[in-house]
């Protein structure tokens, strides 16, 4: 065995939290046969992605050694975990491993995509053993926010790695499996364990995590106190939060409602998959507007405050028929990811304009997180005691502060960001090699890439505006007419009073009647020499100086 | 008297946080003498504003009205009080009353906008009494994150109303005056309060207010335990952390160094005006370059992450010469103001990766608000017992909650944002009108009306790109060469491999020649026509509907 190596390289999700997509590898150094672990999706934000639709890895390093790549694991159905496989997937075409709600999921998208549903496999849970190349694979149930999260035991000739997935250490999840402390141990004594890939979100949490299952009883005193009707928002995944909602609304005499595409998907693959039983009776719309308000209960998307979620369109108004008035109560049971504050407060606002009560979790009782907190990673450091621990799914503070607590513990550790390939094959994590990663945008129905300067030119127009500038030429590069100046996203007067535009025109009119036919013959120079006049007339004008495109015409002797 | 009210109107700071300007009136009804209060400023976003450089209120209400407007009255010299001063003064040309160290800030700013210094007027503090047109003002000192807030009390011919500004209830600001709990006690009984306009900020922290005092202790020990360089960022505008901060490093041994051009024109002011006194000895950058790390604190501008701010540099590099590093220590002394997350922890991550320890306030430890907690504004309610508390300086959640609060302490209250304007003449507040009113952008030099849709079209660029087209046509309408097309912001490559603009070139231009005399020789038609083939193209090319811009140019018989 010896010059066979087994490697790890995140291309996703390590450095920053989403987009999630782990390499492992085992094989002679360049020879590896691969399996990749993941493929999710960031989400793009005006300040750095704007008109993006997606954020989806970067997997060129993967696409020249598609020859070695033996198979895709999905840990579990959240976007950043799965939500690029279905765009990605065509240049790949490798088999898909997952269990039987993320595989449902997948397919519904896989089927949206045009792409073969047979393409995923369904794999049971652990003791079932799924082999891709030279790893033979088994997931390890773990509760998280949506059910199915699989921790993946991954056997290599190189021995045992522990990859948590995204978890929580919840006994009591409400739906689906909860964290299994006995099996884990049986687990952990089962063999030694190399390395463990852990979740690092919530590496900043000092308290031990709490149970999805201590929500019922506030969110049900909360519910039936209130006078009109209840609206609450979650992750449309969160499933257990679903559950737990609708039973205090069920307990409080109010009939569900589910608003938003995904909540109803979720619903209906949860129940199609035997995940999700004794869902209360739902009511459509329709019937909701029959309802007295103190009878009803509308579970929304929308808890980030997206413009398009039905929490959003019920703050601006009139949704399918339905509209919150005074008296009515809209609950947050859920956390504003950071960045996400502005939306969210902007559906707080206008709710609080329509004399709706806002009720969040900013006292703790109406949401508990996904994630294992920092006494519970300590508890799985401890568990598993493994050679060593990789802090992967977390910015790099969250990375950098879970190897400090994994070195606390004696247990050897490294900050591996995206594109760093780990040789673990040792008792030490060493770097074998740096690779170039980044993100790809999917814009439109167009993969571009990041570093492309598409998005950069956008960014440019949204911070400077435009200026177009047309001027026509004849053979003898006499200039034809005037040139013809139009503007988007600029000042129409500039500080002379007159309308910006024809100052600029004035400009170059009188620029092209003086300047010689060396640059007027001269496409480049005389692209650059209007450029300069533009924005030098504009910082006079408005101060700021625009973005500039020339177009240049000659017309050619007929 | 009868006839003749008392107006209270926002022009912004109701229904928002930022760009505070309040409007105090007295006489008959559209004849009432004015005055205004604070003209403060709001920070754009990418999201909503990109390519602004400041949000000023939109005075155009008060433009028609200058003749009946007697003064303008700064309470304070934060930005969102102060900060549209200078832009919006050349319009008003009335006299500025403010405080020392307010008045100080003001004239740089003046100075800077070529306008005359002695428009503004310092005023002392109460009991010093200054008259503008109907009103007799007097500046009550608060504590608040800046030396120098003042309460106004404003006493007009129909009773007496307290403009609490921005303040907490801090006996022990460090710098500055504190709040005065005798002499609040005694302006309670000298007469009866009418109307308490009170800040709003923090109405939802349930916990009394923390003094400044109490930061001392922890900020010291922990800058004496870091073995490295220390580098600490706040407001700079707020004076006392700058000191205690400043004593913190002095008592570890440690010379402070001022990074960032706001934070020394602070600390120059208020040493200037007599507020801060026995501030340490400061070193330059030069200086501090010479000095052993663990001997240096840099106390440094960038609190928000702000990309051009000290603390962004040193997160991306050196600055001035300085370079961060393994052992260093950042703090920040701050709290992130919502829809800045981003900025900040790109700045945390970045200083992260230089293995940098971060310290910041999720402890509690290391900074307090400058605004009245909930317990603290009950305590002003029943210290004025005034007729009507009218909720300012907060977004339309604070304003709703500050009214539920002083309702539940029996007194009457209502909800006025920006544009409402209130006739508190009686014991209740009375809606006596709504006023158009809006933001202003001051775009590079230019003052743009936010609904005047430049803004807009930059955001559609930044969404959506831009396609340019260019057509010439000869005097009988026929085109003169092929239209020509340009990008920005868009794929360069379609679904079909081809080059985009090729593809729509080919289109346009087969358009043009198939098409009859009817529609070229119609600029409307011909520009409808050319935009509906280029989105159509796109959309099956790229999968998006970019903005399309057509220039039509016709050659006249020579």
């Amino acid at each position: 065995m010896s010059g066979e190596r087994l490697i790890y390289l995140p291309l996703g999700g390590a450095g920053e939290i989403g987009m999630n997509a782990y390499v492992y590898g085992y094989g002679r150094p360049g020879k590896e046969r691969l399996m990749l672990v993941d493929l999710g999706v960031a989400f793009p934000d005006m300040d750095t992605s704007p008109g993006v639709d997606l954020i989806v890895p970067d997997i060129s390093w993967l696409m020249d050694k598609l020859d070695r790549l033996e198979g895709i694991v999905i840990t579990h159905a959240h976007e950043d975990h799965i939500g690029a496989l279905a765009h990605l997937w065509p240049q790949l075409r490798k088999p898909v491993y997952a269990r039987k709600f993320t595989a449902a999921l997948g397919r519904l998208k896989f089927e949206e995509g045009g792409h073969p549903q047979d393409a995923i496999k369904t794999v049971g849970a652990r003791p079932e053993v799924v082999e891709i190349g030279p790893f033979r694979v088994q997931f390890m149930p773990v509760s998280h926010s949506i059910p199915e999260s699989a921790m993946l035991v991954i056997d290599s000739p190189a021995g045992r790695v522990i990859h948590t997935a995204d978890f929580k250490r919840d006994a009591t999840p409400v739906v689906g499996e909860g964290w299994d402390e006995a099996a884990m141990q049986a687990l952990a004594a089962e063999q030694p364990v190399k390395a463990v890939m852990c979740d690092s979100t919530n590496v900043f949490s000092q308290h031990e995590g709490r149970s999805e299952a201590t929500l019922a009883a506030p969110i049900a005193d909360l519910i039936r106190t209130q006078p009109g009707m209840v609206v609450a928002t979650t992750f449309a995944s969160n499933v257990a939060r679903l559950q737990t909602l609708a039973e205090a609304g069920r307990a409080a005499d109010r009939s569900v409602c589910l608003l938003g595409r995904a909540m109803k998907r979720m619903v209906a693959t949860a129940q199609a998959t035997g995940i999700l039983t004794g869902f209360p009776q739902i009511v459509s719309p329709e019937e909701a507007l029959e309802l007295p308000r103190r009878n009803l209960m509308l579970i929304v998307t929308g808890s980030q405050g997206e413009r398009r979620a039905a929490s959003a369109a019920l703050s601006r108004g009139k949704y399918l028929g339905i509209e919150l008035k005074e008296g009515d109560t809209f609950l947050f049971s859920s956390k504003t990811i950071p960045g996400n504050e502005r939306d969210v407060l902007r559906v707080v606002n206008a709710l609080s304009e329509k004399g709706v009560d806002i009720v969040d979790d900013n006292g703790g009782l109406y949401h508990v997180s996904g994630h294992a907190n920092r006494p519970d990673l300590e508890h799985v450091h401890r568990l598993f005691l493994p050679d060593m621990v990789i802090p992967m799914h977390g910015e790099h503070r969250h990375l950098r502060e879970h190897v400090r607590l994994a070195h606390e513990a004696g247990i050897a550790s490294a900050i591996a960001t995206n594109g760093t390939m780990l040789d673990i094959t040792g008792d030490v994590p060493v770097v074998a090699e740096r690779v170039q990663t980044g993100r790809t945008y999917l814009d439109g129905t167009v993969l571009v890439g990041a570093m492309d300067g598409v998005v950069r030119d956008r960014i440019r127009l949204a911070l400077n505006g435009l200026a177009m500038v047309t001027v026509i030429l004849d053979e003898q590069d006499e200039p034809l007419g005037e040139a013809w100046v139009e503007l988007m996203g600029l000042p129409a007067t500039g500080l002379n009073g007159r309308a910006l535009s024809e100052t600029i025109e004035d400009e170059l009119t009188e620029f092209m009647e003086g300047v010689g036919g060396k640059i007027l013959s001269d496409d480049d120079k005389l692209d650059e020499a209007l450029k300069r006049i533009v924005r030098q007339v504009a910082m006079e004008e408005i101060g700021k100086k625009p973005e500039v495109r020339v177009v240049i015409s000659r017309l050619a002797a007929e």
